[in-house]
């Protein structure tokens, strides 16, 4: 096996967020979100679905008596949720909270089988039916969340017993699958173990775990198929049968081996969650066809599959992709957990190889729709982010039946809320990476990290305006001078960047510009000052003229921010709204707005309906529009305000248009 | 009881259609459509859906062995063609038609039990459950279909079999339903009986049909509610789970009593159906509320409710109606059957009052829905009529997935191939009517009518070059000298009519012009001849302002005819096509496309793609379009050249627009 040079994704340990936009968020995840999902676990929070979540783990540990009850993965709740926890724990101690992961893990660990297979769902309702229905039941889906948790738990604490727990669990996996005469062939119709199993590798140093991994995605798609066996050999029972999992092979993307895969097909979650395991396997074995495989599946997802919030996933039925292009905004599922995985993806691309295109994506889906799936009090959840909303409509018409109008408390399949957790509470580890004697930034967040270049202990601390202002200011610390890379990227949403080094302006040649990345060679000595300016004017975004839903419609844009109008700054029918894209625009911060933010307000028209009254179609008439102004604010503040309208894509005078 | 002034539907032994457009269809129907649907109905179409409708009524009358088979009203499919053929007969002998609807009448007639009772469904499946489920099995439904084709067929063959079976059943249904004590106090969950009901009322004098028909309708929604009590004595068990029709009483308009509702709710077809009942009651008994209500739906559904062609029901799920202003263009409903329901209601209202916006709508419906809803071939269907299509996106999201974009052979649900069938064939008797001595012409049909004015016979010759010119003209056959008036619709979609009468321009004065008629008031000679001038632009229309869909988007209407884009005249991506509601419009008739019709060349812009390979959004940019020309087709014609785009809607510069 031969690895790419890969570029090291920074510890937890060495890294201290300080940034005035991002600090409340992790304080909220440690202070709220995990106290609160907690609570939800174990059934204490009042008028919201219970999750039982715990209590499966319980009874399954013959703690209590019950029955299961749940998602056949609810016991991913729980070990997302440790997960997260191992990040707070890795941030900073806190012995009270490490106290009560340490009872949950108690009690996880009695829930294991002697020979290592764990799985409340199936010890309590189908004790026979073990690996038997891979295509619906997540049995590795759920154990890759295990190890996950795992994983980050001991990297915090240093503690044994959920390592322990995860390896003997991965070992009976190892035991019960693989090329090996009289295993399994099969792998999970959710991916994740994948994902989990190279983080195990990477913990442990055992081999057999990268080549595990690798099995599952070789595995996948392959004739004659496996879900059609066991189907055969469970002589048709099925557990979704609205869904035909074990038919619809393109939903769990095992239409076809993964390296033949050009499309993303199928759950967005799931193409995502695979696409960063075999980005990881990519990465670890130099396997050239997978990587081909993981760079055109990103480029058909960015280029084509997109929504311009970062969302993907634009159909409710399967949370799945559909075609090229069919981006709509009113019926969109955009799955919070799918951003949260696109990151995943982006952030394993970027380690192979720092693209800012990579950043940009994971940029873009982590502050517009996965910040935009919880509430600013944290305790209020997006599991679908529309990029627009009508209430009325979404009381009655059923193609709006998956989607809420303001965020809900929890949900019966809660994956989303604790996925936000452990991707805030990690947040620290998607800023830099180091490669090649060159630190790599790829966020705009304000923090302290200590880096190992050039052979030495580099002290970086950064200053950041963004998301309201693109002013970054960095302080080199060091023993000693030292020559090394400093890569900064220069988002899409950037015009010409300002750099000063000591307070002097930096020409930056075209040499120094190589992938959305500025970098900057040369010798640092203690105290250097490096200040950045990325110009963020508002910009007027348009969609590619092959999607239906944005044609005659703007979005706006500044920073990585994208905005929306709301009902409540702009009274109903937003539809009527019609805006100029060269139209003034006034940015203004409003402290008192939803907890602080850049507002835009822009001079609109109004289409107004006089004339209409009980008129449903006119011929030769005219639409009258009466000077307006429209306010927008960013998207992931949006339903903060009680139900109400929303839309991001707003009409557009044809002013802008050239006719040729 | 009073009954109001109603003017007098023609019967069809007195007209005969004489059309360029129609007569084609007329004979279409009995030369193709109805011996197709016989075959259908006995299975005998390859490659379809199994009918076994004339099968269950074998079985049932113990001819044949075997089970039923299909939908619960699968009984309707047979009656609704019976009382095609009825029409068909009405209008010119057959005697080899005959023969197979008396051997069919046979087959109904020893399925029918010795008490009257009458249902396949029930007597095959469920004999101990007659009348136990009226929310959700349509006995009634299916009794009102067998009653309407008996009244039709007697009344053009004079045989009394097929009506002597219909008053059985209506006498067994009279028997079992009614406000006496021990009597069943419910009603049926699609409404069909009430107006089938008053046909048998007209047809025998019998007022007991009348004041069951009223009693079905006074009952609908009334409390403590029938459908939780029959739920209950069934312990809940249930047909259609997804629909919840038991306990969704909007479902089935019985979140009400019928003449306290305002707004049309749930499945379009029962709304229109139960609302020609209502109308036909109030006609007979001058019930004023219940009239107040049939105006205030009429209002709702056509002012708030409806598509440009006619059509209603905006949402998959219940095939229904949902909130005010929501007209999706591609997950339209639109339900063939719905747009028929509205012609009936639509005739009872314009029989009640005589004014020119329920015939517009009739109109609108006819020319566009209805017929939209078979193929030129007369063997191949649409259910669901959207206004916008996208065949790759319709395979793939299944959002689309009701949306069929070819016609198709059969349904297992075949409600609507014979409702077009019975519509068609009795299509003579909606072009004129007669009250107060006066006949109305609502229709612009060639055609030759025995009308009874002034106390004789008159002999209206009409000739009409509509849908494609707005020329009419009458020659009136009279014995003697008659005073008469002769009242012609001026349909919305005309401009300033010209009227001649023997040569001799009329000046129209606004005493002459009410409700939508010009009513000319003269002494006739036999031979006068009109010539009506209705001048036929082609229309750019907008959509009332609180409708989303239509916003920045324009149609085009030319006469009855809404018109609409096909990828087979414009190519693919046909939203990157912008017209100017102001630019030069080319009609011609193109006699050797799609059986010859109207299209209409606009000059248009396309959008281009150039600059756009691999991003999906950009900043700051201009699209640019290129000239190009658009080509419309009458929407009725659509989808008869293979599978491709489709618009109705077409985006349009805001050129028109007026800043104020």
């Amino acid at each position: 096996m031969r690895n790419l040079s890969v570029s090291t994704a920074t510890s937890l340990k060495n890294i201290t967020i300080q940034d005035d936009f991002w600090s409340p968020y992790i304080s909220l995840v440690r202070d709220v979100v995990v106290p609160y999902q907690w609570e939800a676990l174990n059934d204490r929070i009042e008028g919201t679905e219970p999750s039982h979540a715990i209590k499966n783990f319980k009874i399954a540990a013959g703690l209590e008596e019950g029955e299961f009850y749940g998602m056949v993965f609810q016991d991913s709740d729980v070990a997302k949720w440790l997960e997260a926890v191992g990040y707070l724990l890795e941030l900073q101690p806190d012995p009270e909270l490490e106290t009560v992961a340490d009872s949950v893990i108690e009690i996880i660990a009695k829930a294991q089988h002697a020979d290592g297979y764990l799985n409340t769902y199936f010890t309590l309702k189908e004790p026979n039916g073990r690996w038997t229905n891979l295509a619906e039941c997540h049995e590795l889906y759920c154990a890759g969340h295990l190890i996950e948790a795992a994983v980050a738990y001991h990297k915090a604490t240093g503690k044994n017993q959920i390592m322990s727990v995860a390896c003997k669990l991965a070992d009976c996996i190892d035991e019960a699958f693989g090329p090996e005469e009289g295993k399994i062939k099969g792998y999970d119709g959710h991916q994740e173990i994948e994902l989990a199993l190279m983080k195990l590798y990477h913990a442990t140093g055992q081999e057999r775990y990268l080549r595990l991994s690798r099995f599952f995605l070789d595995q996948r798609g392959q004739l004659p198929h496996f879900y059609d066996e066991e189907y055969e050999r469970r002589q048709g029972s099925i557990h979704f049968p609205s869904l035909r999992m074990a038919k619809d092979r393109s939903y769990s993307q095992a239409h076809l081996p993964v390296r033949m895969q050009q499309t993303a097909e199928g759950h967005a979650v799931r193409v995502v969650y695979m696409l960063a395991g075999m980005a990881d396997v990519a990465a670890e074995t130099g396997d050239e066809d997978l990587l081909q495989a993981c760079r055109a599946l990103w480029k058909n997802i960015v280029t084509k599959r997109m929504y311009i919030t970062g969302a993907i996933g634009s159909m409710a039925h399967g949370e799945a992709f559909t075609l090229d292009y069919d981006l709509p905004s009113d019926t969109a599922y955009a799955e919070t957990c799918a951003s949260i995985g696109l990151i995943f993806f982006a952030q394993r691309m970027l380690g192979i190889e720092p693209k800012g295109e990579y950043a940009d994506v994971l940029e873009r889906a982590l502050y517009n729709t996965v910040i935009g799936g919880m509430s600013r009090d944290g305790k209020h959840f997006f599991y679908v982010n529309p990029l627009e909303v009508w209430p009325e409509a979404n009381r009655v018409n059923k193609n709006f039946e998956h989607v809420k109008v303001e965020r809900q408390q929890w949900f019966g399949c809660a994956c989303c809320p604790p996925n936000i957790a452990r991707l805030l509470a990690s947040l620290g580890s998607y800023i830099y990476s180091v490669k090649d004697n060159t630190a790599y930034v790829h966020l705009y967040i304000g923090s302290q990290i200590q880096l190992e270049l050039a052979g030495q202990k580099v002290h970086l601390v950064q200053q950041s305006e963004l998301p309201w202002e693109g002013v970054v200011r960095f302080e080199v610390g060091l023993q000693t001078a030292a020559r090394f890379k400093l890569a900064l990227r220069i988002p899409d949403w950037s015009g010409e960047p300002e750099i000063r080094i000591n307070g002097e302006g930096l020409t930056i040649s075209s040499d120094q510009r190589t992938d959305g990345y500025v970098v900057i060679d040369r010798q640092w000595g203690p105290g250097d000052i490096v200040h950045l300016v990325l110009p963020m004017p508002v910009q007027p975004m348009k969609g590619n003229p092959l999607i239906r839903e944005t044609i005659g419609k703007i979005a706006f844009q500044r920073g990585p921010m994208v905005y929306c109008l709301e009902e409540a700054d702009n009274g109903p029918n937003l539809h009527q709204l019609v805006v100029k894209s060269d139209a003034d625009k006034q940015v203004a911060f409003e402290s008192g707005l939803l907890g602080g933010l850049q507002s835009i307000t822009v001079p609109a028209y109004r289409i107004r309906e006089e004339g209409w009254a009980d008129k449903l179609y006119q011929a030769n008439i005219d639409m009258k529009l009466e000077a307006t102004t429209a306010r927008f604010i960013p998207y992931f503040a949006w339903a903060n305000r009680g139900s109400g309208e929303m839309r991001v894509w707003v009409a557009e005078t044809m002013a802008s248009t050239k006719f040729i």
